[in-house]
């Protein structure tokens, strides 16, 4: 089809913007009928279950207009991913709801998808089908991601008993730095502002480890909205109490050179957005699998707490005293 | 839990809007886990596919503020088992993504989580689960639908073949005719009015229909840009031509009574968007099985063309010329 090319960044209509950008990220899955049909059919494994999640990003709440197109894509698919990656299960393809506002052209489109190519090549999967709709105002990106798990194996949020070990993967409170950064905070150096705020546009999605988490973790979730607030949610939902010893936090060295080590850095990284870490439970008496597992994975992992009767999280220093905190979790609502 | 009734409509947070309207939508649904945990579980039957499909309304694109919530919400939730019910699955479940607008407030949410509660009985299914965000901007409802069929038995968009029937259920144009009149336009009477009206709020996905179509289709599709623009995918991802005729357009009484009754009136029908209407084809030699097909299901269906060699859709008049449309269907983009 001849196209001129244009002067001015016109964007093209719904059937070309799919055949042209997003048909190609649907090619190699053939549930997908190349987004030529009204659904996608997935074909299940005998003995899989499917693990169905969804999260939205919208311009200027979870992201900014000036955020590189490809790393707003990604971010999308990685926090469904990380999602998955908490439940244990292995991600099987996605649907895109993409609201395009006025501003997003051509360029950003094409940049965009490059950024979704990217991930699926990194993840090993394939756009399912989605809906791309034209809105007035902020740019909004929803996407489901199913996953499958062996029947019976998803991790839950429940079943976390007293006397279980609390651990967490990774390091967390980089990707509330990042954003601090973003919001104009200045410290550290260059290098140690770029690495957080490469946290925060970009979460690494802990899917190996949680695979390897099935059958030994007792309870599992994965910290979107602040550590503390997250662990909560076990809390409640298993019906214990948790308790994180402040000092047992890992933290980057990044984050420790920005923000300075101390208590107050420490209850800071604890309730800090965007983490896209695991936080999980498991019997006192598995630390050894517990171990194997962030070995399988190569993903570090770190005991933070334990896990008693009772209800709530604190937080406690070195002395065993309760260190308060403003608020358990960030809250994108 | 005490709270004091709030003078002004504040709105409450996202964890107590879960827990207060969205979670009683999800009890009936165990893989739905409460909404408490990161991703559902849906575990399925042997022997059975999944389909999957997703679609999004934004405010003042594809509903506009002043609609009643209720209506809104079960739309949402329509438009999307209209795909299902053209691809002859039966509904599984669904997740939905709400970014609310600072203008919908905890009365606009009761009324919209009212309507989705309705509809979930009507068509008995259930929510799985969901991510809702505050947004700047329109108000946006994104649905991902999932459905179940026998292996290798869903309906696709492929498979037409010259010498087909061409069919059509119910009757087409009047959401398009509902929606002039909510622009203003001005005819027929209070009654007609009303009915076409309701038509474009509140389509009518026909899944017994799809149900009894399986093995019985050669290609279908659900109408939602259009009839002429839809049978135009038909066509080209089956590698045929379509042809109909603009006399066997099945139209209501109400469309005639507020167009008149003429080849415009019939153009417009065949180009009007939001009709949720399944448009399929079969072998000449099944009449007597889309026969039983309609029967078994309870809904209308009209034979209006045939499938030729070729390529592209053509509408033709009483005496077989060709009638000129301005365009073949409706983009919401």
């Amino acid at each position: 089809m001849a196209r001129t090319p244009p002067e001015e960044d016109r964007r093209p209509g719904e059937f070309e913007l799919i055949s042209r950008y997003f048909a190609p990220l649907a090619s190699k899955v053939p549930g997908a009928l190349g987004l030529g049909d009204d659904a996608a059919l997935l074909t299940p494994l005998p003995g899989t279950e499917l693990v169905l999640t969804t999260d939205v990003l919208i311009e200027s709440v979870h992201f900014l207009r000036d955020d590189p197109p490809d790393t707003i894509a990604r971010k999308a698919l990685r926090v469904n991913l990380s999602d998955l990656a908490a439940k244990g299960a292995q991600p099987a393809g996605y649907l895109l709801v993409l609201a395009l506002a006025p501003w997003a052209g051509t360029e950003w489109i094409e940049r965009f998808a490059y950024g979704l190519g990217a991930d699926q090549n990194r993840y090993g999967i394939g756009l399912l089908g989605g809906d791309t709709a034209a809105t007035p105002g902020p740019l909004s990106v929803a996407i489901t991601a199913i996953g499958t798990v062996p029947a019976g194996a998803m991790l839950k949020r429940s079943g976390a008993k007293p006397g279980d070990i609390v651990f967490v993967s990774g390091t967390i409170g980089d990707a509330g730095a990042g954003l601090d950064i973003l919001r104009g905070r200045a410290a550290g150096g260059e290098t140690v502002r770029s690495a957080l705020i490469a946290r925060y546009r970009l979460p690494e999605p802990r899917l190996s480890l949680g695979r390897a988490l099935r059958g030994r973790a007792s309870a599992a979730l994965d910290v979107s909205d602040g550590l503390l607030g997250d662990l909560g949610h076990i809390a409640e939902v298993s019906g214990v109490a948790i308790v994180v010893e402040a000092s047992c936090l890992p933290l980057s060295t990044e984050l420790v050179r920005f923000y300075g080590e101390s208590m107050e850095t420490r209850s800071t990284a604890a309730t800090a957005g965007d983490d896209y870490e695991i936080a999980f439970t498991a019997p006192a008496s598995s630390a050894a699998e517990i171990e194997a597992a962030a070995a399988e994975s190569g993903t570090p992992v770190t005991a933070i707490g334990r896990v008693e009767a009772g209800q709530g999280v604190r937080l406690l220093d070195a002395a065993g005293v309760q260190i308060p905190v403003r608020r358990a979790g960030y809250t994108h609502f």
